[in-house]
């Protein structure tokens, strides 16, 4: 039994007024948060909160890790240009080597910037896996599948495969769930297939959804069906589905989400980079569906830090809807943790009560932006820098210290990644 | 004279196939950069740029400094409420010692994050000038002018003052403009009044103009004229005009503000916070208008990155014209840089050149989102973060190394600044 003390830290989830407090962490869990002496904790592992601000890590809902590894190689550029001349070409050189480079990199990135868990979609996901497990970070991984390919049978049995080998793996931090990519690049035929193998293993499915206008004209021309209703024609919203981006979903898929539980991720900076739109955001969380944040790939936002996504996310819907009021700091901060958890499939987790996975970060308040101190959730939010991220601590594991990491060989990466993301391009 | 030679460093506006370079500073001038020795420069202080990228100074051309003592007090509310309810009642209790303690606060805080100069409207500006003069920064300071209020006249003396004491001092660090607030703060009388003064100073303008449509809606029917002509009405175009926001300007006062040379001055954060709207960024610099980008006040942002505002500028204009190729990474950084420089008053500032002042910030590469280098410019707006901001020049001298401030004391700032922010909202 391993355990971990936090101590005479300030919680983001306590107004400005309340004492101090202690964590009490028992192996993976928070067994304990008083302002008082824990008891039974005398023997354990002590962290020193002083002047820190203790929020529970935040979760990455749509990425593509190893993208890391094109980051800044191709912006600027229209999206099919960008898709067919640049992205496309590099990305048929990437080989389970490089996943697991550009991998390690995307955690190490979201380690030192408060990110406990993302979830992910790409290729040669055992790498990914590997790279998930030996790190200590927390993934939901699907393959990204490519229903209209000529191999779409050989990929679904790999993210079978995934799942039978990672999920629930790593001591419970991975999970795994089904990949179909979009209704553009899967037909009604493989997605059937689709259906058969989440049910029969117990999978849920992870797929982007109504990203583009273009995309929704073509999916209801092809089907008579947008994107959500068409997912839901295969019975994916019965499996669980996590619906990346969904920027143009219409006022009956909200009213489908919501009843059917369907998780969105919004992904603001990828949305205005590539110019795809806003997603209803306000009217999503109005009607209560559970609205997560992503990044979504490094070569379009270009770097994984949701502390930015979690102020893109409060900020832009102010000004597109004309309402200050709109997605308050409070709502932005359950979007990148609470609802970031619940959508990629851990339960106990993206809080900081007795009883929750232990997740947690502690953000070194003392630079200028966090003074004066009137209220410290709006710090949060709108002020602080994900460099702030001082102390990270993963299913009660230490894996930051003073903003470095324990674990991680970061001379290495960097060398590896720089090496690996030049190869990709030259071939 | 003082000399100071920074060694081996890369150049933002150089590809990453150049080689790294020397850049010499003598007195407060860039007078040589090379791949090559600079003869001359055995004898100065050398600052190793190795692993470091050299970036202009950003310039923050619209914001009120010392309003960083109300940075969290007042979050996600309505503007009139904001105002009415909590800003005003506490800027009735500004003095000069806040006043001087918040810029303090500000200043350190731009400085830390790679921002060398900033154009200021606000109460009590002696306190201001002072903390800039002390502190070796860089600043276009104005009182702002409400000539609606009784005491008008005196504030514009107060105004006229400032300029004569400090107009081109400290080094010629500091000039000064006058500062009518806005159409609908100082009526048609008073505008005639800073008219006369201003012409008779020399003096260049700084004005809020066309941030909210009320202002423009109100403006029309007052005096029949949108706000950038209202202002020039008065002949202010001609004094050189910094007009802050430009948020609803429509293409005739494009049009009239690219022949007279008008600077806007466009503030993205502040605009999506208050719900005030789009600036048409991408059409002011079609017609070639100088648009320079501000944070605006910290309790309308929160903070003064300017890098922030930089990746934000690149960001929303693609989301929101839905044109990806909208506002690129290189005018983003020319925007945030030389654009800034030539809207706060300083000709020979914003650009690695040789002739140019030596306002220079080194970016330290050795992050895991600077990885990796397929594009140093992109991975700058796109990807990296101001606290990477290592080294800071200001007029050739060095005021920040290794992250830390070398000539001000950070921890009385801050307790100075904690106990002047309680204070204020407690009276």
């Amino acid at each position: 039994m391993s355990k971990l003390l936090i101590k005479n830290v300030e919680l983001i989830n306590q107004g400005p007024q309340y004492p101090k407090m202690n964590i009490a962490i028992t192996d993976n869990k928070i067994t304990a948060i008083s302002a008082k002496t824990i008891p039974g904790f005398a023997d354990a592992q002590v962290i020193d909160g002083t002047d820190k601000l203790a929020v529970p890590g935040m979760v990455n809902a749509h990425t593509h890790a190893a993208m890391t590894l094109l980051r800044s190689y191709a912006d600027d550029m229209a999206l099919m240009d960008w898709l067919n001349k640049m992205i496309w070409p590099a990305e048929a050189n990437l080989d389970g080597d490089a996943i697991y480079w550009g991998t390690q990199l995307a955690i190490l990135e979201m380690l030192r910037s408060g990110t406990t868990a993302f979830a992910d979609m790409y290729f040669f996901m055992d790498a990914t896996a590997r790279a998930v497990e030996e790190t200590g970070f927390r993934a939901s991984l699907a393959r990204g599948l490519i229903g209209n390919a000529p191999d779409a049978d050989t990929k679904l049995a790999e993210n079978v495969e995934l799942f039978q080998n990672w999920n629930n793996k790593a001591d419970g931090r991975i999970k795994v769930m089904l990949g179909p990519h979009a209704p553009y690049t899967c037909n009604p035929e493989f997605l059937k297939k689709v259906k058969l193998a989440a049910d029969k293993l117990g999978s849920e499915i992870h797929m982007h959804l109504s990203e583009t206008e273009q995309e929704v004209k073509d999916c209801v021309q092809a089907y008579g069906k947008t994107p959500i209703e068409f997912a839901d024609s295969f019975g994916f919203l019965e499996n669980g589905l996590l619906a990346a981006h969904c920027v143009h979903v219409t006022p009956a898929e909200i009213k489908l989400m919501a009843a059917k539980k369907v998780r969105a991720v919004h992904n603001p900076q990828s949305n205005l980079k590539l110019a795809s739109g806003f997603a209803p955001v306000p009217q999503m969380l109005q009607a209560q569906v559970c609205v997560a944040l992503g990044t979504d790939g490094a070569s379009s936002n270009n770097n994984l830090d949701m502390l930015e996504e979690c102020r893109m996310a409060a900020m832009i819907h102010k000004g597109f809807s004309g309402d200050p009021l709109a997605v308050p700091a409070k709502t932005a901060l359950d979007m990148a943790t609470y609802n970031g958890a619940q959508a990629i499939g851990f339960d106990q987790l993206g809080k900081l009560e007795p009883g929750y996975l232990a997740d947690i970060v502690l953000y070194d308040m003392h630079k200028p932006y966090w003074y004066p101190r009137h209220d410290r959730l709006s710090l949060f939010v709108y002020a602080a820098n994900s460099a702030d991220a001082d102390t990270v601590i993963i299913n009660g594991k230490l894996l930051l210290q003073h903003g470095k990491p324990l674990f991680m060989d970061e001379e290495k990466i960097y060398a590896e990644c720089e090496t690996r993301g030049k190869r990709l391009i030259a071939k």
